[in-house]
Protein backbone atom coordinates (compact mmCIF):
# COMPACT_ATOMS: atom_id res chain seq x y z
CA UNK A 1 0.00 0.00 0.00
CA UNK A 2 1.41 3.56 -1.02
CA UNK A 3 -0.32 5.05 1.76
CA UNK A 4 1.60 2.76 4.75
CA UNK A 5 5.10 3.53 2.43
CA UNK A 6 4.31 7.21 2.95
CA UNK A 7 3.23 6.91 6.29
CA UNK A 8 6.14 5.15 7.59
CA UNK A 9 8.10 7.83 5.95
CA UNK A 10 6.19 10.45 8.44
CA UNK A 11 6.99 7.72 11.56
CA UNK A 12 10.49 8.05 10.78
CA UNK A 13 10.06 12.02 11.02
CA UNK A 14 8.07 11.30 14.13
CA UNK A 15 11.27 9.25 15.77
CA UNK A 16 13.41 12.08 15.26
CA UNK A 17 11.22 14.63 16.95
CA UNK A 18 11.43 11.50 19.71
CA UNK A 19 15.49 11.32 19.71
CA UNK A 20 14.94 15.26 20.87
CA UNK A 21 12.41 14.77 23.21
CA UNK A 22 9.87 16.27 21.45
CA UNK A 23 6.00 14.90 20.74
CA UNK A 24 6.53 12.19 18.40
CA UNK A 25 4.55 13.33 15.47
CA UNK A 26 6.23 13.45 11.90
CA UNK A 27 5.12 14.23 8.67
CA UNK A 28 5.78 14.07 4.64
CA UNK A 29 4.67 15.91 1.78
CA UNK A 30 4.14 14.27 -1.86
CA UNK A 31 3.31 14.52 -4.94
CA UNK A 32 1.02 13.12 -7.48
CA UNK A 33 3.63 11.59 -8.96
CA UNK A 34 5.05 10.04 -5.52
CA UNK A 35 7.69 12.60 -5.09
CA UNK A 36 8.79 13.52 -1.69
CA UNK A 37 8.76 17.09 -1.76
CA UNK A 38 8.85 17.78 2.45
CA UNK A 39 9.84 16.48 5.48
CA UNK A 40 8.80 17.78 9.10
CA UNK A 41 8.19 16.99 12.72
CA UNK A 42 7.60 18.83 16.04
CA UNK A 43 9.94 21.10 16.63
CA UNK A 44 8.10 23.27 19.35
CA UNK A 45 10.63 22.59 22.29
CA UNK A 46 13.91 23.06 19.99
CA UNK A 47 12.86 25.91 18.59
CA UNK A 48 10.59 27.56 21.59
CA UNK A 49 7.75 28.10 19.05
CA UNK A 50 4.26 26.67 19.35
CA UNK A 51 3.85 26.99 15.43
CA UNK A 52 6.61 24.57 14.78
CA UNK A 53 4.39 21.56 14.76
CA UNK A 54 5.07 18.73 12.08
CA UNK A 55 3.04 19.81 9.49
CA UNK A 56 3.98 23.38 9.41
CA UNK A 57 7.28 22.36 8.73
CA UNK A 58 6.56 20.16 6.33
CA UNK A 59 4.35 22.30 3.97
CA UNK A 60 6.88 25.21 4.47
CA UNK A 61 9.82 22.43 3.51
CA UNK A 62 7.25 21.43 0.10
CA UNK A 63 6.33 25.08 -1.45
CA UNK A 64 10.46 25.73 -0.81
CA UNK A 65 10.98 22.46 -3.11
CA UNK A 66 8.38 23.34 -5.42
CA UNK A 67 8.79 27.11 -5.66
CA UNK A 68 5.15 27.75 -4.98
CA UNK A 69 2.88 28.38 -2.16
CA UNK A 70 -0.01 26.44 -3.32
CA UNK A 71 0.35 22.46 -3.18
CA UNK A 72 -2.23 21.35 -5.16
CA UNK A 73 -2.19 17.90 -6.11
CA UNK A 74 -0.10 17.11 -2.95
CA UNK A 75 -0.71 14.35 -0.33
CA UNK A 76 0.11 15.29 3.06
CA UNK A 77 0.86 12.08 5.77
CA UNK A 78 0.94 12.62 9.05
CA UNK A 79 0.81 10.34 11.97
CA UNK A 80 -1.36 12.04 14.26
CA UNK A 81 -4.69 13.70 13.31
CA UNK A 82 -3.81 18.20 12.69
CA UNK A 83 -4.78 19.94 15.15
CA UNK A 84 -7.00 23.06 14.20
CA UNK A 85 -4.18 25.12 13.51
CA UNK A 86 -2.53 22.91 10.80
CA UNK A 87 -5.69 21.87 9.59
CA UNK A 88 -6.24 25.54 8.66
CA UNK A 89 -2.52 25.82 7.52
CA UNK A 90 -3.25 22.54 5.15
CA UNK A 91 -6.23 24.53 3.94
CA UNK A 92 -4.42 27.66 3.03
CA UNK A 93 -2.06 25.06 1.00
CA UNK A 94 -4.67 23.96 -1.35
CA UNK A 95 -3.25 19.98 -0.42
CA UNK A 96 -5.63 17.77 -2.20
CA UNK A 97 -5.60 14.93 0.21
CA UNK A 98 -4.38 14.48 4.30
CA UNK A 99 -3.97 10.80 5.75
CA UNK A 100 -3.27 10.89 8.93
CA UNK A 101 -2.62 7.81 11.65
CA UNK A 102 -3.40 8.10 14.70
CA UNK A 103 -6.37 10.25 16.03
CA UNK A 104 -6.25 13.29 18.56
CA UNK A 105 -9.81 13.46 20.45
CA UNK A 106 -8.27 16.24 22.41
CA UNK A 107 -6.73 18.42 19.94
CA UNK A 108 -7.56 17.68 16.47
CA UNK A 109 -9.10 19.59 14.33
CA UNK A 110 -12.26 17.31 14.80
CA UNK A 111 -12.49 18.07 18.53
CA UNK A 112 -13.76 21.58 17.55
CA UNK A 113 -16.72 20.89 15.78
CA UNK A 114 -16.33 23.56 13.14
CA UNK A 115 -19.25 24.26 10.53
CA UNK A 116 -16.93 24.96 8.02
CA UNK A 117 -14.75 22.72 7.38
CA UNK A 118 -10.64 23.87 8.15
CA UNK A 119 -9.47 22.30 4.96
CA UNK A 120 -10.22 23.21 1.56
CA UNK A 121 -13.04 22.17 -0.12
CA UNK A 122 -11.56 19.44 -2.21
CA UNK A 123 -9.55 18.05 0.05
CA UNK A 124 -10.31 14.40 1.27
CA UNK A 125 -9.04 12.97 4.58
CA UNK A 126 -8.16 9.71 5.32
CA UNK A 127 -7.36 8.41 9.17
CA UNK A 128 -6.06 5.46 10.80
CA UNK A 129 -3.19 4.53 8.68
CA UNK A 130 -0.84 2.85 10.76
CA UNK A 131 -2.94 4.25 13.17
CA UNK A 132 -1.59 1.54 16.02
CA UNK A 133 2.32 2.31 15.54
CA UNK A 134 1.23 5.92 15.25
CA UNK A 135 -0.56 5.98 18.56
CA UNK A 136 2.05 3.85 20.45
CA UNK A 137 4.65 6.36 19.91
CA UNK A 138 2.77 8.74 21.48
CA UNK A 139 1.39 6.62 24.36
CA UNK A 140 4.56 5.71 25.46
CA UNK A 141 6.14 9.46 24.97
CA UNK A 142 3.66 10.67 27.36
CA UNK A 143 3.52 7.64 29.67
CA UNK A 144 7.41 8.49 30.22
CA UNK A 145 6.70 11.65 30.96
CA UNK A 146 4.73 11.35 33.86
CA UNK B 1 -5.90 54.73 24.39
CA UNK B 2 -3.02 52.06 24.88
CA UNK B 3 -4.72 49.80 22.48
CA UNK B 4 -5.40 52.08 19.76
CA UNK B 5 -1.23 53.13 20.47
CA UNK B 6 -1.01 49.46 19.63
CA UNK B 7 -2.61 49.30 16.98
CA UNK B 8 -1.18 51.76 15.38
CA UNK B 9 2.43 49.68 15.71
CA UNK B 10 0.69 46.76 14.15
CA UNK B 11 -0.52 49.35 11.08
CA UNK B 12 3.12 50.27 11.00
CA UNK B 13 3.81 46.89 10.00
CA UNK B 14 0.63 46.73 7.74
CA UNK B 15 2.62 49.24 5.94
CA UNK B 16 5.78 47.00 5.91
CA UNK B 17 3.73 44.38 4.11
CA UNK B 18 1.97 46.75 1.48
CA UNK B 19 5.63 48.07 0.72
CA UNK B 20 6.74 44.54 -0.49
CA UNK B 21 2.93 43.91 -2.42
CA UNK B 22 1.75 41.69 0.18
CA UNK B 23 -1.46 41.42 1.26
CA UNK B 24 -1.09 44.37 3.84
CA UNK B 25 -1.64 42.63 7.67
CA UNK B 26 0.61 43.71 10.31
CA UNK B 27 0.67 42.42 14.36
CA UNK B 28 3.05 43.26 17.24
CA UNK B 29 2.98 41.33 20.89
CA UNK B 30 2.85 42.86 23.87
CA UNK B 31 3.57 42.12 27.24
CA UNK B 32 1.41 42.91 30.46
CA UNK B 33 3.96 45.94 31.45
CA UNK B 34 3.78 47.07 27.50
CA UNK B 35 6.61 45.88 25.76
CA UNK B 36 6.55 45.37 22.67
CA UNK B 37 8.64 42.09 22.58
CA UNK B 38 7.01 41.00 18.37
CA UNK B 39 6.50 42.21 15.44
CA UNK B 40 5.44 40.54 12.23
CA UNK B 41 3.71 41.02 8.68
CA UNK B 42 2.27 39.14 6.05
CA UNK B 43 4.89 37.33 4.03
CA UNK B 44 3.16 34.35 2.57
CA UNK B 45 4.66 35.87 -1.38
CA UNK B 46 7.77 37.08 -0.36
CA UNK B 47 8.57 33.41 1.41
CA UNK B 48 6.55 31.35 -1.08
CA UNK B 49 5.05 29.65 2.20
CA UNK B 50 1.27 30.11 3.52
CA UNK B 51 1.71 29.79 6.83
CA UNK B 52 4.25 33.28 7.36
CA UNK B 53 1.23 35.33 8.41
CA UNK B 54 1.66 38.71 9.99
CA UNK B 55 0.14 36.83 13.46
CA UNK B 56 2.78 34.08 12.98
CA UNK B 57 5.68 35.95 12.50
CA UNK B 58 4.69 38.41 15.70
CA UNK B 59 4.08 34.81 17.97
CA UNK B 60 7.31 33.27 16.85
CA UNK B 61 9.52 36.74 17.11
CA UNK B 62 7.70 37.06 20.98
CA UNK B 63 8.42 33.42 22.20
CA UNK B 64 11.69 34.00 20.51
CA UNK B 65 12.28 37.60 22.67
CA UNK B 66 10.77 35.80 26.12
CA UNK B 67 12.35 33.03 25.47
CA UNK B 68 9.67 30.73 26.11
CA UNK B 69 6.95 29.40 24.05
CA UNK B 70 4.22 30.46 25.90
CA UNK B 71 2.85 34.25 25.77
CA UNK B 72 0.79 34.29 29.15
CA UNK B 73 -0.06 38.00 30.31
CA UNK B 74 0.67 38.96 26.73
CA UNK B 75 -1.71 40.63 24.51
CA UNK B 76 -1.21 40.26 20.47
CA UNK B 77 -2.32 43.54 18.12
CA UNK B 78 -3.63 42.35 14.55
CA UNK B 79 -4.89 44.79 11.87
CA UNK B 80 -7.48 42.18 10.58
CA UNK B 81 -9.12 39.66 12.05
CA UNK B 82 -7.19 36.34 12.62
CA UNK B 83 -7.54 33.35 10.23
CA UNK B 84 -8.50 29.85 11.33
CA UNK B 85 -4.62 29.19 11.58
CA UNK B 86 -3.83 32.17 13.58
CA UNK B 87 -6.47 31.82 15.97
CA UNK B 88 -5.36 27.94 16.66
CA UNK B 89 -1.76 29.63 16.89
CA UNK B 90 -3.22 32.34 18.95
CA UNK B 91 -4.31 29.35 21.39
CA UNK B 92 -1.27 27.08 21.43
CA UNK B 93 0.22 30.51 22.85
CA UNK B 94 -2.25 31.05 25.67
CA UNK B 95 -1.84 34.78 24.38
CA UNK B 96 -4.12 36.59 27.03
CA UNK B 97 -5.76 38.81 24.68
CA UNK B 98 -6.45 39.70 20.98
CA UNK B 99 -6.89 43.02 19.70
CA UNK B 100 -8.20 43.12 16.15
CA UNK B 101 -8.90 45.70 13.57
CA UNK B 102 -11.18 45.06 10.62
CA UNK B 103 -13.07 41.97 10.28
CA UNK B 104 -12.73 39.72 7.91
CA UNK B 105 -16.18 37.79 7.19
CA UNK B 106 -14.52 35.46 4.31
CA UNK B 107 -11.37 34.30 5.90
CA UNK B 108 -11.71 35.38 9.55
CA UNK B 109 -12.08 32.71 12.17
CA UNK B 110 -15.55 33.41 13.17
CA UNK B 111 -16.75 32.47 9.67
CA UNK B 112 -15.93 28.77 10.28
CA UNK B 113 -18.69 28.70 13.58
CA UNK B 114 -16.46 26.33 15.29
CA UNK B 115 -18.19 25.04 18.74
CA UNK B 116 -15.14 25.24 20.77
CA UNK B 117 -13.38 28.22 20.55
CA UNK B 118 -9.71 27.83 18.48
CA UNK B 119 -8.22 30.33 21.39
CA UNK B 120 -7.04 29.67 25.10
CA UNK B 121 -10.70 29.72 26.98
CA UNK B 122 -9.39 32.42 29.27
CA UNK B 123 -7.96 34.78 26.07
CA UNK B 124 -10.41 37.58 25.26
CA UNK B 125 -10.83 39.22 21.96
CA UNK B 126 -11.86 43.01 21.48
CA UNK B 127 -12.57 43.79 17.47
CA UNK B 128 -12.45 47.40 15.91
CA UNK B 129 -9.77 48.95 16.80
CA UNK B 130 -9.00 51.76 14.31
CA UNK B 131 -11.32 49.58 12.46
CA UNK B 132 -11.54 52.22 9.50
CA UNK B 133 -7.63 52.62 8.77
CA UNK B 134 -7.22 48.84 8.76
CA UNK B 135 -9.89 48.19 6.60
CA UNK B 136 -9.30 50.69 3.80
CA UNK B 137 -5.55 49.40 3.84
CA UNK B 138 -7.05 46.32 2.72
CA UNK B 139 -9.81 47.51 0.37
CA UNK B 140 -7.29 49.31 -1.34
CA UNK B 141 -4.97 46.89 -1.71
CA UNK B 142 -7.56 44.27 -3.43
CA UNK B 143 -9.08 47.35 -5.52
CA UNK B 144 -5.90 48.18 -7.36
CA UNK B 145 -5.36 44.21 -8.02
CA UNK B 146 -8.40 44.26 -10.15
Amino acid sequence: MDDERYMKLALDEAHKALERDEVPIGAVVVTATGQVVGRGHNLTETLTDVTAHAEMQAITAAAATLGGKYLKGCTLYVTVEPCLMCAAAIGWSQIDRVVYGASDPKRGYSAYGCARQPFHKDTTITGGVLEQECATLMTNFFRNKR
